[in-house]
């Protein structure tokens, strides 16, 4: 029986969110008989709820290759948690009410762990509510915080992203510590987790090479010990480079960030780690030192996405389409790494009760003793996920973005009210 | 008559800088009868004062070549302004016993403004001093601050990163507004020149794109104006894309980033116009906002290099040696572009006195009536710089960076006491 299916994108978005979208259309073409139209969710599952559906067939074709070339969500995405079935029924009756009206009877939602909650609660609808549907959650996030999959797509283009940058900038400082500054931070984002600034140690080709000092969040954070290991790095070999998570916490559980700093306006000044370390160094040691925060620049640089992570993130979408024509539900493509030193991975399908929610921080065997640092362990496991270079096309000198129409469905039920 | 040839950077380095150097070298290859060895000054010019050198003979060709790829410094800069004839006569003095015992007859300055009138100062030896000496200033800087020249070695492929990162992190906060962040904002250098920030501009492929508001140092920041702008772009688009000069200042003269934010230890906090204005857009606006500071990133960002850029940094490198060796002295090879719509250059000497210490702003028919804008005047000169991509090899992931020997010469003076 032919169904049309619905698709969105969740929370965070990535460099190659859209490369797996582009796919998942483009699987849908080769199973006609089982699919019809792949409805886009305008702004995740708001789309749905709102009756906002973008007709993805609507689009030339070379639009939606193109999508494999263009950051962030093309459909635009959302930060919205779904209460439990229970807890508010309504909003599962009114998606029932949306998939029917448009013959919807497969769901496929891309995102992170709070987005793997949301397509878990869906899933139950078939049973709950008595509305078959196939629901897929598709994994996606740079933080590489997701439960059972080896790694998550957009995970290998940051880390690539903030392995280059790191070894880049660090040439820049090393050139000028002689008689300028001293000290290089770089904040990147992860939240609770420290992959993203675990992976600043691929920027490394031999012993001593920046970054010098890496905090995580797993580690707590220590002023003394810090601000002695930057002076002794800086006496060792010069300059000193530093890579902090965007979460690291001091020994009372507070973003370092928040613990101290306040604003022009007495308010409590949020983000910004490395404005913090930096005024920590110079007033603490003195030292020149210079910060950069990449924020959004770390997950959107498509310019240097990791080839691996690209194909990561198609084949999650290709196997997305798989595993609902076979008639799965509640599950999520994961890719799962061989065994043998010769990196090779493959996609399984997963449960999502034992991803939604959960969240994987780094392995105390990837962290050095000391914890300013991480293992060869986790650098063994870091490096093909930033293998391979992944070049968008270029017009005018910058990345070309081909416009999407996105038009919406004729809308036949009645306005949403939340 | 065959001279010896010293080289060297100065200044905040830039990720072409070191193709200007290698072409410099291959130059002198082809000119074997009148300059024998290159070199480099280890950190700028306190290579020649300390006798420090580093002969560049002693690397290999590959080597030599594959710094076209190398961002920073490779044989170290410096921020370091001699002081004139008159008043330091001992500097000179010792400049010319280094020459004089390496057989220096060519003395290659590569950096900015500063630089420029350290280079018109050495070349001053020959006739104050009686040591005959082909001074040339070769320029870089990221700043594109230089007199003259058309546009600086450099500053195209900054432009370029910024350009893309616009893009790329529009994209991203475009897909995130309807339920999380409004007002994305990216810091940028420049010193107290806007062509950095401008350049942002060349981001947008239709009217209303983002960057929506460029904040620029030659325009005082008026705080109730730009936040009205924010607001109502937020309105309009559902989110809005701020570029801002780390030099921006207000009707008092002041930094932004200085004029009212205090650390953690009531220090004044420097640098950081873009927390400043996250914070004010946060507590005025109520608007949730991300920011980004780029700093050192974006003049070491070899990975997206302008391939016109490139070919700058390298045309005058070779002029460089060209001019030395018909004798010229207290010059500098500039760009000049060609008067057809069709972009074209060539390069030309100019006089140091000309360019040393001037600073060039953008001139006010590159800024937009309301101040928050470049005009399409500006944006057509930018344009060109930008074009054309010039990837560096990766190995496992990263660019892949040749280590050079770093032999210096034996030293034959007495140590250099400043």
């Amino acid at each position: 029986m032919k169904k049309n299916a619905f698709y969105a994108q969740s929370g965070g978005v990535t460099s190659v969110i859209n490369a797996t979208a582009a796919a998942l259309i483009l699987e849908t073409k080769k199973h006609k008989s089982k699919i019809g139209k792949v409805f886009a969710g305008k702004n995740g599952i708001l789309g749905a709820l709102r009756e906002e559906l973008i007709d993805t067939s609507k689009e030339s074709l070379s639009a939606i290759k193109s999508l494999k070339n263009r950051p962030g969500g093309a459909f635009g995405s959302c930060r919205v948690k779904l209460k439990s079935l229970d807890e508010n029924k309504k909003e599962y009756q009114r998606l029932v009410e949306v998939f029917k009206a448009h013959d919807i009877g497969y769901f496929f939602y891309n995102g992170g762990n709070d987005s793997a909650d949301t397509a878990h609660k869906v899933s139950q609808i078939s049973k709950k509510l008595g509305y078959p549907i196939s629901c897929i959650a598709i994994p996606k996030t740079v933080d590489n915080d997701l439960a059972i999959t080896d790694c998550c797509p957009g995970f290998g283009s940051a880390a690539k992203y903030i392995a280059t940058s790191t070894l880049e900038a660090s040439l820049d400082v090393a050139s000028m510590s002689a008689t300028s500054t001293k000290v290089f931070i770089l904040e990147v984002m992860g939240r609770n987790a420290g992959w993203m600034a675990a992976s600043s140690a691929l920027a490394r080709s031999k012993k001593n090479d920046a970054p010098h000092i890496i905090l995580l969040p797993e580690v707590i954070f220590n002023q003394k010990k810090f601000l002695n290991r930057v002076k002794k790095i800086v006496e060792l070999h010069g300059y000193c480079v530093v890579v902090s998570s965007e979460g690291v916490k001091n020994n009372k559980g507070k973003f370092l960030a928040e613990s101290e700093s306040k604003d022009a306006f007495g308010h409590v000044q949020l983000g910004g780690v490395a404005p913090y370390l930096g005024s920590l160094i110079s007033n603490k040691l003195k030292l020149k030192n210079h910060w950069a925060v990449s924020d959004y620049l770390q997950r959107s640089a498509r310019h240097i996405a990791s080839k691996t992570d690209l194909l990561h993130a198609e084949a999650v979408g290709i196997h997305a389409v798989r595993y609902a024509i076979k008639g799965m539900n509640g599950v999520m493509p994961v890719i799962i790494r061989g065994k043998s030193p010769k990196y090779s991975w493959k996609i399984k399908p997963a449960p999502l009760s034992k991803i939604a929610n959960v969240e994987k921080k780094l392995p105390k065997s990837f962290i050095s003793k000391n914890g300013f640092d991480v293992t060869n362990k986790c650098i063994d496991y870091l490096k093909p996920l930033i293998v391979g270079e992944a070049y968008p096309k270029y017009r005018v000198g910058v990345p070309s973005v081909i416009e999407l129409k996105l038009i919406e469905v004729r809308k036949k039920l009645t306005p949403w009210i939340s």
